[in-house]
């Protein structure tokens, strides 16, 4: 169905971010419902949004706290009166005044560790400033980015670290980025049940050696819409489910049109010979993003889509520059009419390749509202 | 030699555009001698930067007039007094009354078409409003992008509805995008003949139809730095040279030495074992550019250094999320003694991929001036 076809768009100077607040709370509903039916609670991970308008959205569905990717991202939502937050990147030395300054004024910001040397300078600096910082320990789940392995002996080293050193020992989380690589719905149930063993493993051990572990935080988009089993989680955190994107939808994990956002571009111009139509966005609007390259389907830089947001299958952005993108058939086929089909100055929407991404290009989203509205939400971007 | 070693730049919050005065200002001075040797004037682009006092010190070497991507561009940089700007991308309908506002305000602001449809919009706003815009008409030299091609009898339409309507037929201009896969030194300065050659070609046929031409604007950094020639142009435009990059380093118009701006990012974590060290700069700070992918060397999402701008020339960023990039040696080797030699908390510079897009993830630069301090310089973003 299409969406909100009359809101009228001829007044945007494009290219402007549309968010369709329909599929947007969709969305929302959807992974709240999936996560509570796993009797665990739902963190939002706002970084793919940044926004106060979606996050508000997001706690009043049911979620439970915040993460985030970045200290402005905590001091903004904590202005807004979100005071438990995640910071889900690995803490340095040089970010813990930061950190205190906002847990001094009521912010219960929790950091993460995954090493002896992380663990012992949230101690010193704790010490030093004689103040009890609440840290997690990040588990290393599937070999892709950063964490301790659960069976790492180093992980109960960490441990007694922190809860000997007066630190808060608030437990462990993993973020299982490899779920972005699984295909299907039963290799993602198997992730997220790898996943979830892996981290609960890290808790037990924790609480073998006489540890505390009161949290196990888990989660990603994909794993949290696919687990069978919770069992030992206590929270699931998850963000690009609140726009979906064009790798959700090629995992599987979405459909197309649960994509709340997209790009309103102008045609500028045409290659007919070639079956070339460009058209007014290219990275600066959509990003670099390519996340489908390795997909069965590639979609390039974005799927394109009428201005009412009914996809073109086979239409898709195959090239960027600064403020060009290059819109053609996916077969490379040459379409003689793109002149006719397409006119200079039409308009069409181009579906993000990973909203994160081209989110974080915008400073603002132009929100076509349930009852057929069109509102301006800001969204905030930086350190 | 390292850049500006003695600057302190531990209270700074990672990650941190740096930009280098020195290595900007040599920059700009090389481009503006290379295109004064030709006879012809330089017309910065200012979408890599977005920058004031960028531009300043591009206008103050002798820079005639600007090029812009945007309309937001071109309001800002009006605004600070620049008056004779080039808009580079096709233009279309929607657009023209918001170009007229800033032409009536005292803005020579210049469009571009490539197509009988946008003249003829152009013609038609120009009538509906009483107006005269000044139009170059886009010349198509390598089959890249946009543009007419030069021997297309569809050119001569074009000049002749402009021109006939009521428009003010400024020119022509193309942009030789095709200068970017070109290597070695020779290809260079044969793409840029090619870009001169068929651009002036162009021109050459309206002048024969009876038509005026009075600007031939050809440029990208490549060619404008490899021209042997620039008989029957008039004007060059360049953007990226300001910054320089890892591409143009590849293509070896410049030295990874002259890449003014840097990542300033911290050591957030290791995977010992796999030799990789973690940073806080993802996609979010770096760019999801990957423009030395089919390069001989692929410097990944950005070249390696030490926090005073020595590059290690084994080291990139191979992998990012979005606050994440993973830190590993060229060849995929194992370091053993990752923790030891990056340690935890410890700062490293990344040379960007792709100047424009590395710089359009900040909102500011931090600038070591030539005289040592450490200054912030806005930067501006959207449309």
């Amino acid at each position: 169905m299409p969406a909100a076809a009359h809101v009228d768009f001829s007044t945007l100077e494009t290219p402007v971010a549309l968010l369709d607040e329909r599929r947007l709370e969709r969305n929302i509903h959807h992974m709240q419902t999936a996560v509570n039916a796993l009797g665990v609670r739902l963190r939002p991970h706002v970084k793919t949004a940044k926004c106060l308008p979606v996050a508000a959205r997001q706690r009043e569905a049911g979620g439970h706290g915040i993460a985030v990717s970045t200290l402005k991202e905590a001091e903004a939502f904590f202005a807004a009166g979100y005071d438990d937050i995640l910071y889900a990147v690995g803490i340095v030395p040089g970010k813990l005044d930061h950190v205190r300054a906002l847990r001094e004024r009521g912010c219960a910001l929790k950091v993460i560790v995954d090493s002896a040397d992380g663990a012992h300078a949230v101690v010193e600096a704790g010490r030093a400033a004689g103040h009890a910082f609440e840290v997690l320990i990040e588990v290393d789940v599937d070999g892709e980015r950063a964490g301790v392995a659960p069976d790492d002996p180093a992980l109960i080293g960490i441990g007694r670290l922190l809860h000997e050193g007066g630190a808060v020992l608030g437990g462990v989380m993993t973020h299982g980025g490899g779920s972005y690589h699984r295909f299907g719905h039963d290799a993602r149930v198997a992730f997220a049940e790898q996943e979830r063993s892996r981290c609960v493993q890290a808790a037990q051990h924790l609480r073998d050696a006489g540890l505390p572990c009161p949290v196990v935080s888990t989660g990603s988009t994909p794993t949290a819409l696919s687990a069978h089993d919770a069992a030992g989680v206590t929270e699931m955190r998850a963000g690009v489910y609140v726009f979906n994107d064009l790798v959700m939808a090629g995992l599987g994990v979405c459909r197309v049109d649960d994509v709340a956002l997209s790009v309103l571009t102008t045609v500028i111009g045409h290659q007919a010979d070639k079956g070339w139509v460009l058209v007014d966005a290219g990275w600066m609007a959509l990003s670099r993003d390519r996340g489908t390259q390795d997909h069965p389907i590639d979609q390039g830089y974005g799927l394109v889509c009428t201005e009412d947001g009914t996809a073109l299958d086979d239409w898709t952005v195959s090239a960027v520059n600064q403020e060009h993108g290059i819109v053609t058939r996916r077969d490379n086929a040459t379409s003689a009419d793109v002149r006719e089909r397409f006119p200079l100055g039409s308009r069409l929407r181009v579906l993000p390749i990973h909203a994160c991404a081209t989110a974080a290009q915008f400073s603002e989203y132009r929100v076509l509202t349930n009852d057929g509205r069109l509102e301006t939400w800001p969204r905030f971007g930086g350190w």
